[in-house]
């Protein structure tokens, strides 16, 4: 555990130096004790992070890199003391990006720009191919294009992303890259390129899945797909839309080199552990990450803070005494390229009920509000835990949770979700590209964060009633709560 | 010209409805007006660095982009009214990067991380090379380790550069890439990688050249070199010497594949234009500037802005009138790989006395400080220089000019300089890396260094008297004027 940019390590030395067990006048750590001194000293969601980024790096799901990750995610909370430490395998039919992520403008300006790979795209050949390109400013207008329009082209999409506090604008740019090639493809285009979905203004693609339909209309994100697909970096793609502006009607024309694979059938998996309760009969709290990242990056927001930060509650929870229910942790595999892992994990699972499940997969800012789905079915203890954030700056809300990707199995139970909403400012930034590294980390929010959810964790893993309803609740065996 | 970011367009043509040359009650652009007006609505300097770095990109010294860079700041100036543009060709050795930029951990923590190679890197073969990692925290530190210590191995130098507004720590950083693989090679090593020498955390490396000295001791930048020298990004350094503290002595094993090539001698040249003066034997202005960029970027800081600047000046000045004296700008070709373009002019014109020589070569930002090399054999100059530029936040300072790169010839004659210095303090966030593109540019800063430049070169071109010493000079033929 090294923390270069910050000096957080000698700070942390400092710290630790401090009983967490007991005051020093014989009373035991209270919760929030616990938590007051995750937000100053907590060490471990930056171990955890460091430490997966470092020592494991690019984590594609199903390739032996994300083995490598999981094998490395269970041997750390093995050192942890976490109990009922597994890895439970699931197949998916797995892409791997290549070696050729090449976009040249051939005329009338000729020049490389820099493009990455979408999750799915199809390979060009090492070749490439060349072709014009034809540039739309949204998905609407693509939409509007007539059909066949296309034919022989590049479709290039564009969009207007700009940087919210609560991530919403992703949902508003997303479409260019989740639906955008198979739109063009619909209409003869023979590749697509979008502007990156990101808010940034770096040399660094961000890449993500897209998804085409079959001949049946159905889906499937990872699968072979009829064309190939990418993404420009925000400069490149703002230089691309100049040069239209100063063609003069001249034809833009690309020569475009993506060379992904499909590997067929590989094993992934979903790493979980447990810190046990006092009762394991009661359903447990599931705090949910995905270990998985995009081939291009260490996944440092995207999501080794997350499973740090959901393992640092686990860990700085049991310093205030067992807790009443068990804390199971899931380290989901496979997230990326179309949350496989969740999807295996609430199949294989759907018959244990979860208590409550809370995510986190929003990079590594600070938590700025707190939202249930239970506010109403149970006033007291959604009041309860909004009372108990408020010291750390976090609002309560009115919002419904709605929970994460890797909540799959809470969502199936119709269970409880708390969703705890970390500042998304600059999380598009940052997503999906080669810049998600350990550095973007800011210490002192991750500890908050580590803070908050102990805090929030706590609470939840000693509530002896339904956590949904309220309602009293047989102590054993455990049944659904809703 | 369009300007995406900002909107500057819209502004732009709102105030170029307003009169330049006259009022609109018949009195005539004074000097002032005209760099006020700049201020507020130059429009040339970003067409020109809009215009370079969207229809040409990138311009690698020696090659046929850095020719079409050439034949577009051609086309610019005659656009317009520059008179006497030419292209002065000189010969160099020329060194291409190749295709193949990749370093990769092998042992104990596998995983890629970003590098590009030095220029004058060798190559390692498109196969690679795999050896053990000597990590140095600093030159001294390697230039401490014993002879042939490094043999069979791959030197890494780290460094600790932080953001300054002069740009000073360019000096003390800036040894690990200028001489550290120099001083690897000496000890054994069969590669160096580098800390980029830069102040960002993006996945860009800092690439730019590097100096091996041959058997007699004699150095030449950009030649067959012994040893393949790359550079990682920061976040990549990070994560390399993460894993040294990681590693349990355990060695750290990198394969390493850099493909340069070295093309033989091609042509460069030097882009040269005029605003003729009313006395054109008086020794002209000299507004000096570099047309080549490194291969993984459109050069918009370095130096499209500063061509850029130097020629709205240009162009400014002379709404104010015909100037006195002439002004040139002169566009060097291949600075980069070794200033071989301002050597070469120096060499073809050294007879030809320049009256003073000005440089932008540091980027837009704006202009802070002012300073000269006859402030104190011509005070009565520079100080009224110093008062005119105050009114656009520029400072008076007792710093000795003793200018940039391109201006070898004002050195070897032993001449005038002045520098307009611009804060550096994000310039080596954006030197040398695929991230100096347009949008780092603040138009409002790049209009400031216009105004600045636009209000000095219009005093030096109107000026009379020897610049140097304030001497009568005869009007003809143009002498030395010190």
């Amino acid at each position: 555990m090294k923390q270069t940019l910050f000096g957080a390590t000698a700070l942390a030395a400092l710290c630790l130096t401090a009983p967490l067990a007991a005051d020093g006048h014989g009373h035991a750590t209270t919760l929030e004790e616990a938590a007051t001194h995750a937000l100053a000293s907590d060490t471990y969601a930056w171990d955890f992070v460091e430490g997966i980024t470092t020592e494991v790096g690019p984590r594609q799901a199903g390739t032996e890199a994300e083995a490598r990750g999981r094998a490395w995610a269970m041997a750390w909370l093995n050192a942890h003391g976490f109990a009922n430490v597994a890895d439970e395998p699931f197949e998916m039919e797995t892409w791997v990006p290549g070696d050729l992520h090449r976009a040249e403008i051939t005329s009338p300006f000729p020049q490389p720009l820099v493009i990455q790979p979408l999750g799915g795209s199809a390979s060009t050949g090492p070749d490439g191919i060349i072709a014009e390109v034809v540039m739309f400013e949204s998905v609407a207008a693509l939409r509007a294009a007539p059909a066949d329009s296309l034919t022989g082209k590049i479709a290039y999409i564009s969009h207007a992303m700009t940087p919210t506090q609560d991530g919403s604008q992703y949902g508003f740019a997303g479409p260019a890259r989740w639906i955008g090639a198979e739109l063009a493809k619909q209409k003869g285009a023979v590749a697509t390129v979008i502007k990156s979905v990101g808010t940034d203004y770096h040399r660094n693609p961000h890449t993500g899945g897209t998804t085409f339909r079959r001949a049946d209309g159905s889906t499937d994100v990872g699968r072979p797909v009829p064309t190939p697909a990418g993404a420009l970096s925000l400069p490149d793609a703002a230089n691309l839309e100049r040069m239209f502006e100063r063609a003069n009607g001249r034809p833009i024309m690309m020569k475009l080199t993506l060379t992904p694979e499909n590997l067929g059938t590989t094993v992934s998996g979903n790493v979980v552990g447990e810190i046990v309760g006092r009762n394991p009969a009661l359903p447990p709290v599931l705090l949910a990450c995905h270990i998985d990242s995009w081939w291009n990056a260490p996944g440092a927001f995207d999501d080794g803070a997350g499973c740090g930060i959901i393992a640092a509650a686990a860990l700085n929870v049991q310093k205030s005494g067992q807790p009443l229910r068990t804390i199971r942790v899931l380290f989901a595999g496979a997230e990326e390229v179309g949350l496989f892992g969740s999807s295996a994990y609430s199949a294989a699972h759907i018959d244990e009920p979860i208590g409550v499940g809370l995510e986190s997969d929003f990079g590594a800012d600070r938590i700025w509000r707190f939202e249930s789905n239970f506010r109403e079915s149970n006033a007291d203890l959604h009041g309860r835990i909004a009372a108990a954030v408020a010291r750390f700056g976090v609002a309560n809300s009115s919002n419904v949770a709605s929970g994460g990707a890797d909540l799959n199995i809470v969502r199936d139970q119709g269970g409880a979700i708390i969703d705890l909403q970390q500042d998304g400012t600059r999380y598009f930034d940052l997503h999906h590209t080669p810049d998600d590294t350990l550095d973007k980390i800011d210490p002192v929010q991750l500890r908050q964060n580590v803070a908050v959810w102990t805090q929030v964790v706590g609470i939840l893993a000693n509530e002896s009633r339904s956590i949904q309803t309220g309602a009293p609740l047989p102590s054993a065996p455990a049944t659904m709560e809703n």
